[in-house]
């Protein structure tokens, strides 16, 4: 256990693509805790394309990390002391840690897990904030319907793994979008996806047109950019496309690239919709609960990729980007 | 009465803006009629952007106009001959008479109309397809409240006018985006409206901005473009973005310049949908008989710019693209 809490601060804002110089690493004490307080051990941080939003200065569903701020980040951690009567030394608890070693908090927006149900890392993937937003953006969002067409872009990630095991569960045709052969061929040998498109080796549009041979209902987008734009061009009639996120668009330095075919909404009376998952908090239980059953009825699987040590955090955070990585990213930052 | 029936035809398929190229004017014998069928006498034909889109040779939602077909146009015309006992001689009906002085039609598609109601270019604007456009986008795509800001572009024009006007009825602001001084002095003046932005003369950016202090509810786009993008800026929570055309982009010789700002859907969990209005056709007699109500209590103003002699056909066709009108664009074709 680390005698000192080794925290990662947004030095400066990136342009583009973030190099290390953005990230300022110190090594602090461990904080102490005030009445009603609880220091968490954080075990595992969560590394999200999100992340890459909150370092922009700009106006957004939540305020930007400030310059000098801890890094913003979803994690798991223990309770190793405790001021407060609602969490015990030895819990587990999720919240927003932030990428460093320990934190004191008055617990606030923490929720306790249970590591005996799961494995820890579990809870910031499939059993977290990337299973939500897969659920509640399919099934509230995208309104999935049994037997529809369902294509998911950035299909091998955290969200799209989940996006396109679900809609399976649903009774629906799942076809999946990722970078490279071996992604590919986990869509369909693992996850049990109809098809899936390489979009580094393929090209996406036939691809799209072979594997959606009635069109796409939902589109659920991950990504952004030209792939956006494919899927535009082959809606099915009343077709929903659920925005998610535009990791292709994050790191631009020019304008974000809009969706040249979004007069394919009018055409086929389709609506293309946003959301943010913190918006259905209030049902993440129930979310939990049904997926918590689908894993251990083996219908959903769940995969992480973890890395190790918080001195590791900028390479790791790249990962995001630059496709090196199947299902959840999480970073162990405990000793 | 023309013992001809000239007819414009089109002769190739445009780049760009037209050109008059692309038509050939003939004249032709007045058709006769077979068993079943009635010959109509257009009087008017109704100009709308749309058009423009059934002139390319692309999938949409209803095809192309051929090449050395009529073009296509919706019209009102009288029943000179009779031979289907549905339409009696001297029957008012609209239907999709083309750019043409008759048509021998078996009537499937023609609705009678009543000049005795409203005069006949009415049935081609406020009460015909731009005012059902407005009134079903507006209340059953954009799912209108009362009390909601809204924001329409083409505000001067046959659906923007009636857009704002229902709104106003329906209890909301209602901000304008037009071209001119003398357009936006009649969207305040004459229909009411609560502001109007010139995009010719000011910046619509500060204009949505000052006038829209909550964001906006709604946004009703007739232009796409860039204005779109400034709209997708300022859009309130939950907002709703009709789209229901896009006549920046119509005579566009490059790629449509997509909604660079449709992220701004997921930060405002808004909504971005496309619609046709004549999925709303079993609707159609509500919507007129709501709106012929407002008309004739003087809540809903129609103004309609007529312009005469089927032979200034492609320069009336070009005042869609050059905002030389102001109201529903109808071409009278009768002699």
């Amino acid at each position: 256990m680390s005698k000192t809490n080794t925290q990662i601060k947004l030095a400066k804002r990136p342009v583009g693509l973030p190099d290390e110089s953005i990230w300022n690493i110190e090594e602090n004490e461990i904080p102490s805790i005030q009445e009603g307080e609880v220091l968490v051990q954080l075990e595992y941080i969560s590394l999200d394309p999100a992340m890459r939003g909150w370092l922009n200065d700009a106006r957004s569903y939540i305020p930007p990390v400030q310059i000098g701020e801890v890094m913003r980040a979803g994690s798991v951690g223990k309770v190793i002391e405790s001021k407060n009567n609602r969490f015990e030394v030895g819990t587990y608890l999720y919240g927003t840690g932030g990428v460093q070693q320990y934190i004191a908090t008055d617990g606030k927006g923490w929720i306790p897990v249970n590591p005996g149900l799961a494995p820890l890392p579990m809870y910031l993937g499939t059993l977290g904030m990337p299973g939500f937003t897969a659920y509640f953006g399919l099934l509230n969002v995208g309104k999935l319907k049994e037997g529809e067409t369902v294509l998911v872009s950035g299909a091998a990630g955290a969200v799209g793994s989940i996006v396109g095991q679900i809609a399976k569960i649903k009774g629906c045709t799942v076809v999946g979008i990722a970078g490279g052969t071996e992604k590919c061929k986990y869509l369909i040998d693992e996850l049990d996806f109809d098809a899936a498109i390489d979009y580094k080796n393929e090209d996406v549009r036939q691809g799209i047109k072979t594997h959606c041979p009635k069109g796409i209902d939902v589109y659920f987008d991950n990504v952004g950019g030209e792939i956006l734009d494919l899927a535009l061009g082959r809606l099915a009639m009343h077709a929903r496309i659920v925005i998610c996120g535009a990791i292709s668009q994050y790191n631009n330095t020019t304008e974000v690239k809009g969706p040249s075919n979004y007069l394919s909404l009018l055409v086929n009376r389709a609506t293309m919709q946003g959301f943010v998952v913190f918006d259905y908090a209030k049902d993440y239980g129930t979310a939990a609960r049904e997926m918590a059953g689908w894993i251990q009825s083996g219908k959903l699987k769940s995969k992480e990729h973890i890395e190790e040590g918080i001195e590791n955090f900028h390479e790791t955070f790249l990962k995001l980007f630059n496709g090196n990585k199947r299902g959840k990213l999480v970073l162990k930052v405990s000793e």
